[in-house]
This record gives structure tokens, sequence and C-alpha cells, in this order.
């Protein structure tokens, strides 16, 4: 197998982007990616767009996107996995350029979410929980991960501060980060005070919806080389895998076995383990969910999730840096861009252009997006060389 | 490349299925393709999922049918492209196993329609049509056609009565589907006198929504003679294109410049021209879609598709076969399974297995998928040897 390159990435500003339709979202991460890249257009063999349809009023998302970017006649398709879809974007663009089809593909992740109501939303997403048994008597997503949590408290130990340490944790690097929605620090005291959400998560426990759009350019390898150099940050770990929907049939609540076997694929394509792992963004949608992470990830022991950040371990200096641009929790939560996002963000650290969150001698990063409730995860693992 | 094969192939009953869930729909045309290929689902390395989700109370769809088909913890995404999901699912697994990263990979397109409401499901079209300067003010799916069709009439002379000789041959070879939503001939007087839809289109120029599944598995080139041996189809032409969605910016009316550019391609990709199919599934949604997709494909002349009809060119025995198993018109179109559908017609019209609608040696077969209302297009390239 030959290695696929990333070329070019970029990023728009997450939040309430009442200025811009999904196309024009789209459009400004594009832009970034092909700057950034130094990359002409012209050398885009397609796409992959990343997006959840239902929350747009303008369905049809690839084809909107593909005629806005003014690459017809291209091929374009949608790939949707819930929160997961960037990432199912992402393998899908390294399968179509390693298969010999394509040599260079632009991933977009673009979600607009603010078009509808909060009610509309949590209809939609109540969907995405298993309708038959399970969501119809009300779980939510913030029902399912306060479910989760209970169980890591009881079996573990695992404390409401430490949950709120994720918090705190990523809202401390989201305040760096330009292009979060959330841009402030916040303490415990204020995490601890926050209105109650789904017992035992308050506000300061949950990510927050938002508008967003992130692009990858992936190339073949020699384009890579050629056209990137040194600063290719090559994808060499895609693994993916399927957890049952209903929690009922799940063998344990504390952990997502979809993101236990898809770690051991990507660590096992990429040549790599946990421990050398650099620094890394996980899908903590809830601070649970960070700390099932760790675990899962084999970052540390099973259980061990609640000391590992209450040691400052997934900090910068630690034993991993994790969610470094703020995370969902406070960057955001755009859903069908969030897995290009995470991308993003290792890019950038690999190639140590992140400023002042730069991971010192970052050389292995990985993201890990799940999609619903577990049902996905997608694990990625990426080397600066 | 290597080639990549079809191993199995399952289809459900299309129709109104009160009978079944989405994840019930696909697990007969799964276990029906397994059963075909007399392949143990352990084999499989991973599912793509074609649907359009937001026809279903249940989204998060692909993780719905990986777990119903007791496939977790195997990878699976969907892929969404309008009404071309399902051929957008099949080149994503060509990819993946071109690629190497699985060996056996199964597609099922799935689909519920009727768990809408008509006027839910004319909104929720409406939106795969432009929404900021078209479909806002009304132009609907038949509509768009009509207008497509209207400018194919006054450009080259195509009658009323050609329009619906496509409906009259594809409701003759319907009549011997046992899959097809309408089993049964229609006359050119009876599909005359049927009430109007959209200028020039009567109800008979239009096809049905339904709710349906089918499956293919590929497989790469070992696995394929190994398990399949002779009776192995090769998928070897995946085009893909897109138009600018608004009608407004397309270059013309009377055709899909998408299904040009992506019948070229996999014409090129395949080592083959239009006079080489033998038998051609075409994306019928309307009686001027096939018109204008004999054209588009290069089986006839631009704006001979009239004629191309009513010389019964299209039917078994003249120069092409074009939907034998009643096209989206009479087999009916549940979105996401039509791609699935369309393919699994072509394996086993190119095995000979196809009984009373045989086409004699068929060697070569193509298929053709509309998304939207052209703004992608997919043609896939299928050879018996």
């Amino acid at each position: 197998m030959s290695r696929i390159g990333i070329i070019g990435a970029g990023h728009g500003v997450f939040g309430r982007r009442s200025d811009a339709t999904v196309q024009e979202l789209a459009f400004e991460a594009f832009r970034a990616a092909l700057e950034d890249g130094g990359i002409d257009r012209d050398r885009l063999d397609a796409t992959v767009i990343a997006a959840v349809p239902e929350y747009h009023k303008q369905r049809s998302v690839a084809g909107v996107v593909q005629e806005y970017l003014n690459l017809n006649p291209r091929p374009t398709w949608l790939t949707e996995v819930a929160c997961a879809s960037g990432s199912a974007a992402i393998r899908t663009a390294w399968m179509a350029i390693q298969s010999g089809l394509h040599k260079v593909v632009a991933v977009i992740g673009c979600q607009k979410m603010t078009e509808l109501s909060t009610p509309e939303i949590l209809a939609l997403m109540g969907r995405v929980g298993e309708v038959q048994w399970e969501s119809v008597f009300g779980t939510t997503f913030p029902g399912y991960y306060a479910m989760f949590a209970t169980r890591h408290m009881h079996e573990y130990g695992t404390t409401r501060e430490q949950l709120l340490e994720v918090a705190v944790k990523n809202h401390h690097y989201g305040s760096m980060n330009p292009n979060a929605l959330f841009k402030k620090e916040i303490t415990m005291d204020k995490a601890l005070a926050s209105d109650p959400v789904a017992s035992p998560f308050c506000v300061y426990d949950c990510c927050a919806n938002a508008d967003g759009a992130a692009c990858l350019i992936l190339a073949d390898e020699d384009t890579a080389t050629s056209v990137a150099g040194d600063r290719t940050v090559w994808l060499d770990g895609v693994g993916c895998a399927t957890s049952s929907m209903s929690v009922l049939r799940r063998p344990e609540l504390t952990g997502l076995p979809s993101a236990q076997h898809a770690s051991k694929t990507a660590y096992e394509m990429a040549g790599v383990t946990a421990r050398d792992i650099d620094v890394a963004e996980v899908h903590d949608c809830f601070t649970i969910a960070e700390i099932m992470a760790y675990e899962d990830l084999g970052f540390c022991a099973k259980g061990d999730g609640g000391p590992f950040i209450s040691d400052k371990r997934s900090y910068i200096g630690g034993d991993v840096a994790v969610n470094v641009d703020g995370g969902l929790k406070a960057k955001g939560h755009p859903i069908g861009a969030t897995g290009v996002s995470m991308a993003y963000e290792i890019v950038n650290q690999l190639r140590s252009e992140s400023g002042d969150r730069q991971v010192p001698d970052a050389e292995v990063g990985l993201t890990h997006n799940v999609g619903g409730i577990g049902q996905y995860t997608f694990v990625h693992v990426f080397k600066r060389s």
C-alpha cells in the first residue's frame, strides 16, 4: 500500500453563522485549504462531502456545494454516519486515492445547524437513538451519556469534578483557538454551579451545536511529495468499527466497543501503539465521552480516565495532548464538520504550525470521532514523516 | 488495477411495505444475496448502506441496519446523493476493495418512503431542487422534468406518444418481474387518458415512490474467482459526474451533462463503447428521462431518442435492451435502493438468470443512475467475463 498525504487544510469559524449558507461555509474552508496548500482548484479530481442532510433546508448538500465551488463536472458524493460523517468522508477519500481512481480529493465537512429551532434539533437527534425501544421513552443524547457517566462513577469512582476538569481543560485551549465558538476560560466553581441538564450533567458537561466547515485535501504519495514536500502529513491508519445502536444490547456502558475496535485497527495499520500518540482529538460531546476515550484508546487503563484528567496527563506536557483546539466542548460541534475539523487540528500540530497551542515535537497524531451514541467510531492515525 | 467482482445479489419486493421496517427490508435483500452467492456472513468485511436518511423516522440508518444484520463491529457507513445513493454506495465499495482495505463488502440500498405522507414527501423532494431560486417558486420533480420534455419536444419533435411508449415498454417488462410494484401491462390509450400531472406529463409518465431494498456483495478478484467462479459479474467501469444543480445554469435542458461525462468515464475505464452495451438499466424517473438517457449514453444520436423507442430499439431484440425489469416506472423507486436494484438486474442478466426477461447473450451491461434533477449521475459498466 502506498501512503496518502494531506496537502492542504482549511477551517472556518464555528458558531451561529447567520451570515452564511451551508455552501458558503463550505467555500470558506475550501478556499482556506487551497491557499494553505498552494493548490490550484484544477488539480482536484473529486470531492467527498460530509454532512447530516436533514439539518439543512437545502438538501442534496453534495451537489449544492460542488456547484458553489465551481467543481462540476467532477464527481462528488456525501457520507453520513451522524456525528462521525467527517471521518467517514476522510476514510472514503483515502480509499478513492488508494484505489487509483483519483489522485487529489478534497474532503469538506459542513453543517448549518442553526437554521432549525432547538426543539426541531432535539427531535432530529432523538431519532439517532434507537426509536423503537429507547428514544421513544425520552432518552436524548445527554440522557444516554449521563447513563454512561453514572455507571462510570459507580464502577470506578469517577467524580463530578473529574468530569468537569475535562471542560475546564478544553475551554482553556479553546480560549486560544480563533475558530472556536467559546473562546473563554471557565473555572471549576463556575462549571459546578451551571444549570443541570441530565443528572449528573450540567451545562458545562455538554458541547454546543454550531454552524461550521472544515476542509482537507488528500493526495497520492507522489503528488503529495511534489506539492507539499516535508509539509505533507500522512494518513497511515483508517480504523472504523460499529457497536449496537441500542445501549440495551451493549456489553458495557463505561466504554464504546466501536472505539476499542477502531483504534486497534488504526494502530495496527499505522504500526503504532497508544504510547506513540503525541496529540489526539477525541469526541468530547460530553465530558464523560473524553474520559471514556482515554480508556478506549489505551491512553490509560480501564477506569483510570478520571485520575488521567485530574493529573493533567491529557494537557500539553502530559502523556498525550488531547483536544488542544478546545474539542467539541469549546470549539463547537457542527456535526458533519467535526471529523474534518479534528483532522485539521492534527495536521497543523504535526506541521508544528499551531502557535500558542503547539504540542512540542508532535510526530504522531490521532482523531477519534464517534457517530451517534457510539454505533460508529472512526479512529485515524496521522504521521509527520 | 485488479478487477472487482459481484459474487452475490439479492432483492426484495418493492411496494407499500407496511409489513417491514427499513432494517427488515434491508435484511430481506441481504439474506437473499448471501443465499444467492452461497456466502457465509462471516466472510464480510464491511457494508456500505445507501439511503436518503430523512424519509425514515429512525435516522442513522447505517448503524440500525448493521446491528439488525448482526454485523457489528464491522465498519459501515452511508452514502447519500439523492436518487443515486445506491450507485454511490457501489462505487464506494469498489474503492474500498480496490484500495486493499477490504476484501468482501456488502452494499445495501434500502428505503422506506411510505412512513411519510405524500405532502411530507413532496416537501422533502422539493428541497432537492435549488431552494433559493427555483423550488421556492414551485418547481417540483415532475415540473423540472416536464420542462426537459417540453424543450425536447420543441427542439427535436419528440411526441407525446413517444414519451408514453417508454411507459408502455417498462410496464410490459415490469409485468414479468415478481419484485415490481406494478405488475401489469398498460396500453397507449390508457396511458394517454390518465390524469395530468405537469404538462406534458400525465400519471403514466411518472414513476412511483416505493419501499424496498436490494443488496450486492462485491469482492476482490481472487475471492470472486474462488467463491463465485464463472458466475462472477465484473464491475469494470465506475463513472460519476456532476452538473449544476440549478437548471438555470445548465448549458442545455434536453440532456444531462453529468450523464454524458459519467458515461464517457465508465466506457473508457471498462474499455467499451455504447455499441457494446447489451442490456442497460437507466433512470426513468419520468418518461423523458429514459429518452434523454438513450442520447446521453450514446445509444442513439442527440434528438433521436423519440424514434429510438418508437422503433422498439430499446426492447429485447433491439439495439440495447433497456429497463427490462420494469424500470423505475413499473418496478417502483425506493430512492436509496434504486441504484442497487439496477445493478441486481444487470448481474442476473449477465449470468443469464433472468428467465422470461432474459436478454439473449448479454455480455456487457450498464447502469445509469441519476441523483436529483441531474446534479449527479453514476454510470457503471458490468461484464460477464
